[in-house]
C-alpha cells in the first residue's frame, strides 16, 4: 500500500561520504530517504545508526523517489564521472517538474553544466554541491558551496545550513551562485589547498635541513605558528602528523612514508581552467606539478645519479624560523589572492554573480583550508566587493610588506643549498613580476612580431602596429 | 568539357600562411590547384605569382577537387576550428575512398582526433600537419610534423619534404606519428617557444637592470651568445630587435612597445596537456603565466601603488653577464627537457610511438625554435631512444653541472634584487626537486591520509596503507 511520502531530502550513494552526510542531515532532524545500490550498504546504516534519526531506508530509486515529499530534493553521492551521470539518467524519468537533483561529488564544471543544461530541458532543477572537509567534515559539519537555481536553494538550502560547520553562528553554507558555480568554488578550494600543503611541505624542508629541526622540533614550531595568524586547519594538523611516530619503526612517520604525492584531479582541473581564463595561479600549478614530480621515480632516481643529492652548506642569514613563517604566510597571501582571482574571473566569465566574501565566510570553517584568516579575506571583499586583488587590500598588503625581506632571504637561501622551494620561489616571482614598472613582455611581444607579424602595441599612445622586420623597418598601422 | 586532373596536390585557403606555403610548393616543380572562398586572393596569387610555378586555379572546391590527381591530396589551411570544420563538412561528400585531407593550422590534438576518426568513417585519411616558420618560413622552408596515417605520408610525403628547410641535407619535415601525433608534437613545439622566449626576457631584464646593459649593449651580448652553444634563431632575432631603434622617437624600439605579451592559444594547450599527462612543464606553465600577469594592467597598477617598483641595488657576485648566459643555458635545457618528456608522455599515452630523435631532426630548421643545440637533442636520443630524459644525457648533464654555480647565482641576485625570473627561479627548483634524495611530499601524502583517508605508501615495503589517525592511530593495510 501507498503511504504518503514523508522524507524531505533524499540521497543515493552510501559509501564514507555519503552515508557520513546522510547521517549528520538525520542528526539534524531532518526525516531522510537513503538508498544504494548494493543494499547492504542502506542496511548496515540502519543498523548501526538508524536510532540517531529518522532514516527510511528504500530499495530502488523509484523507492526513494516515492519516499520523498515534492519537490523532491535527491542527493546523489557516487563515483565521479560516469557513475554519476549512469543514476541520473535512472532518476531523471521518475522525477517530476520543479524536483531538485543534487551532485555532491566532486565533478568538474563543465560537466555540471553539461547536466544542467540537460536537465532544465526536463523542467528539473540539477545542483552542482562542492562538499569540503574530508569523512569527519561530512558527519560533524562540512562546508558546502551549492550552485544552482534560486527555486533548488530554497528546497536544499534550510537542509545544507543546518548540516554545515559554524563559525560565529553562521553556517559555511551557501548558495554561491547559479549553475555551475558552486563545483567552481570547490574545485578552486582543492587548487588553493593543493598549494597550501606544497607551501607547508617546503616550509617543513627548509626548517628540518636548514634550520636542522627534526620532525618532532618541526612539529613544535607548527603548533607554535598556530597560534599565531597561520592559525589553521592544515597547519595544526601539519604538527600532529610531524609529532606521529611510526609504531613499527620508532622512526618520524613522515620519514617512513614514501614521498610521492598524489592527486584525485582537481588541483589539475584548477590550472587548466585558470589558463583558459587567464589568471596567473603560479602558486597552484607549481604545487600540481610539485606532486606530479615526486611520482616520477625513474626520472627522479637518473637525476639522483647524474647530479648527486647533495645540499650545499650556505650560511643562512637573520632568524631562519621566523623567515620561514613569514615567507610561507606571505606566499600564502599570494596563492589565495591568485584562487580568488580566479574566481571572481570565473564568475565573470560565466555571469554568475559569486560573492568573493560569502565564499570567504563558507571556507572559515569545515574545509580543509579552513584558517583564522579567511576572516580577513572576508573582511577584505566585504569592504570592497570590487577589490582588484586580495594582494593589495590594506590587510593584506601589510602582510606581505612586514615578511618581504624575510621572504626573500628564504628564496635565496633555499636556492643556494639546493632545496627546491617552487611555490615560495615561485609567488615571490610572480609578486616581484606584478610590482614591476616595465616587464620584459614588452621583449616578446617585438619577438611575437618580427618572426610572425603578430603586431605590438606602443606605450605612447593607442594603435596596433607592425614593423616590416624583413623589409625597411618601417612601422606601420596594422 | 572535363579534362583529366594534373595537380598533384590541392590547398584551400590563401590567406598569408596558405598562400606562400603554395608558392613554396609551386616553386618547387609540384602542380598545384588552389582555391580561396573569395576568388580575389586566388586571382591576386595567379597575377603576382603564376609565373613562379604551375598553378591551377579554381573557384570552387568542386573544381579544386576535378583539378587534382587521385588518390588526392587536399591540404586546409584555415581559420582553425570552425572555419576549418566549415570546410571539411563541404569537402567530404566531393572526396573518394583513399583521398587525404590535411589540416596545416595549429589545430587542437583533441580535434585533429576527432577529426581523424570522422574521415576514417568516410574511407579518407586526415592528416593533422604541424607547419612552423611563420610567414617567412611557409614561403622559404618551414618545418612540418606530419601526423596520419602511412598511406597519407606515402602521397604527401615528397610534397613536404621538398618544401621544407633542410639541415645537412635532410629535410626538417617528417611523418612523426599517426592520428594527431603532428599537431601533438607542434603544440609542444610552441609551448617550448613559450618557455624560450620567456628565458630569454628574463635573462635581457636581469642584463639590463643588473647588468646595466642598456638594449643596445644587451644587443650586442646576445649576438655574442649567438656565436656560442646558445647560437639559434630567437637569440639572433633577439640581438636583431635589441638593436632596433625606433624612428618616431629615437627610443630603443624596446622601450616603446607596450609590455604586454599576448598569446594564440598553443602554450596553454600544452600545459593543460601536460597536466592530464602527469609531465610537470614547469618552465612552459610559468612562461604562459607570465604572459597572462603582463596584461593584467589593473591589477599591476594596483600592486605597484601598494609595493612600489623599487629594486634593491643589490651586491652581485661574480661576472653576471656570463653567469646569465650560463643560467639561460642550463634552464634552457630544462624547458626542453620538460618538452621531450611531454612528447615521450604523449606519444605513450595515445600508443604514437613518435621517435623524439626525428623530432629533434626536424626541428633543427625552418622553425621559431630552431637551435644549434637541437642536434645535440638528436644525437642524445639516436644513442638511446629510451632516455629517461634528456636532463641526464650525458652532453646536457654536463652543461647543467658546468653552469650551476652561475645559475644559483643568478636565481639569488634576481630573487635579492626583486627582478622576476619566474622560469630562471622555477626551472632550478625543478632540478633540485628532481635530483632530491627524499622530498617533503611524504608529508602531503601523510596530510591527505590524515583528512581524507587517501592512504600512502610506506619506504620499507610494498603495499598500501592508512593510518586511523582520529583513533588508536594504528595502521592498517588499505
Amino acid at each position: 500500500m501507498q503511504t504518503s511520502p514523508r522524507a524531505t531530502i533524499a540521497l543515493t550513494g552510501l559509501a564514507v561520504m555519503g552515508r557520513n552526510l546522510a547521517r549528520n542531515i538525520a542528526r539534524q532532524g531532518h526525516t531522510i530517504a537513503v538508498h544504494n545500490r548494493t543494499t547492504a550498504r542502506k542496511d548496515a546504516l540502519l543498523e548501526e545508526f538508524g536510532h540517531e534519526g529518522d532514516f527510511v531506508g528504500c530499495d530502488s530509486l523509484e523507492e526513494l523517489v516515492a519516499a520523498v515529499q515534492r519537490p523532491r530534493t535527491i542527493i546523489v553521492m557516487v563515483k565521479a564521472g560516469e557513475g554519476t551521470d549512469a543514476v541520473i539518467d535512472e532518476l531523471v524519468p521518475l522525477l517530476d517538474e520543479g524536483d531538485i537533483v543534487v551532485d555532491a561529488g566532486n565533478a568538474h564544471p563543465d560537466h555540471t553544466r553539461r547536466r544542467q543544461q540537460a536537465l532544465e530541458e526536463d523542467g528539473l532543477h540539477f545542483v552542482g554541491m562542492g562538499v569540503s572537509g574530508g569523512e569527519e567534515g561530512a558527519l560533524e559539519g562540512p562546508s558546502i558551496m551549492v550552485g544552482g537555481s534560486e527555486h533548488a536553494y530554497t528546497n536544499l538550502g534550510p537542509v545544507v545550513e543546518s548540516i554545515a560547520a559554524r563559525v560565529d553562528g553562521t553556517p559555511c553554507a551557501a548558495h554561491v551562485g547559479p549553475d555551475a558555480a558552486g563545483h567552481f568554488v570547490k574545485m578552486v578550494h582543492n587548487g588553493i589547498e593543493y598549494a597550501d600543503m606544497q607551501l607547508i611541505a617546503e616550509s617543513f624542508d627548509l626548517l628540518r635541513h636548514l634550520a636542522g629541526l627534526e620532525p618532532d622540533a618541526a612539529a613544535a614550531v607548527f603548533a607554535e605558528w598556530n597560534q599565531g595568524d597561520l592559525e589553521s586547519f592544515l597547519i595544526e594538523m601539519t604538527a600532529d602528523v610531524l609529532a606521529h611516530t611510526d609504531a613499527q619503526t620508532g622512526r618520524p612517520f613522515v620519514d617512513v612514508v614514501a614521498d610521492a604525492a598524489e592527486q584525485k584531479g582537481t588541483g589539475r582541473w584548477t590550472v587548466q581552467s585558470a589558463l583558459d581564463l587567464g589568471v596567473p595561479v603560479t602558486g597552484i600549478a607549481e604545487a600540481t606539478f610539485a606532486r606530479s614530480l615526486s611520482g616520477h621515480e625513474v626520472i627522479r632516481a637518473a637525476a639522483r645519479e647524474a647530479f648527486g643529492s647533495d645540499q650545499a652548506a650556505g650560511e643562512v642569514d637573520g632568524d631562519l624560523v621566523d623567515d620561514v613563517r613569514a615567507a610561507l604566510y606571505a606566499a600564502k597571501v599570494v596563492a589565495y589572492a591568485q584562487g580568488f582571482d580566479q574566481i571572481v574571473a570565473g564568475s565573470r566569465e560565466h555571469g554568475w554573480d559569486v560573492d568573493p566574501a560569502a565564499v570567504a565566510t563558507i571556507w572559515r570553517g569545515g574545509c580543509i583550508i579552513r584558517a583564522r584568516f579567511l576572516d580577513r579575506i572576508q573582511e577584505a571583499y566585504a569592504a570592497d566587493p570590487d577589490l582588484t586583488t586580495l594582494l593589495t587590500a590594506p590587510f593584506f598588503a601589510d602582510v606581505v610588506r612586514e615578511s618581504l625581506d624575510s621572504w626573500r632571504r628564504v628564496v635565496v637561501a633555499a636556492a643556494r643549498a639546493g632545496i627546491p622551494a617552487p611555490v615560495l620561489g615561485g609567488s615571490l616571482a610572480y609578486f616581484d613580476g606584478l610590482r614591476r614598472e616595465r616587464l620584459p613582455a614588452a621583449l616578446i611581444q617585438a619577438l611575437r612580431d618580427n618572426f610572425g607579424a603578430h603586431t605590438y602595441q606602443r606605450v605612447d599612445g593607442p594603435g596596433t602596429f607592425h614593423t616590416d622586420w624583413a623589409g625597411d623597418r618601417s612601422q606601420s598601422e596594422a
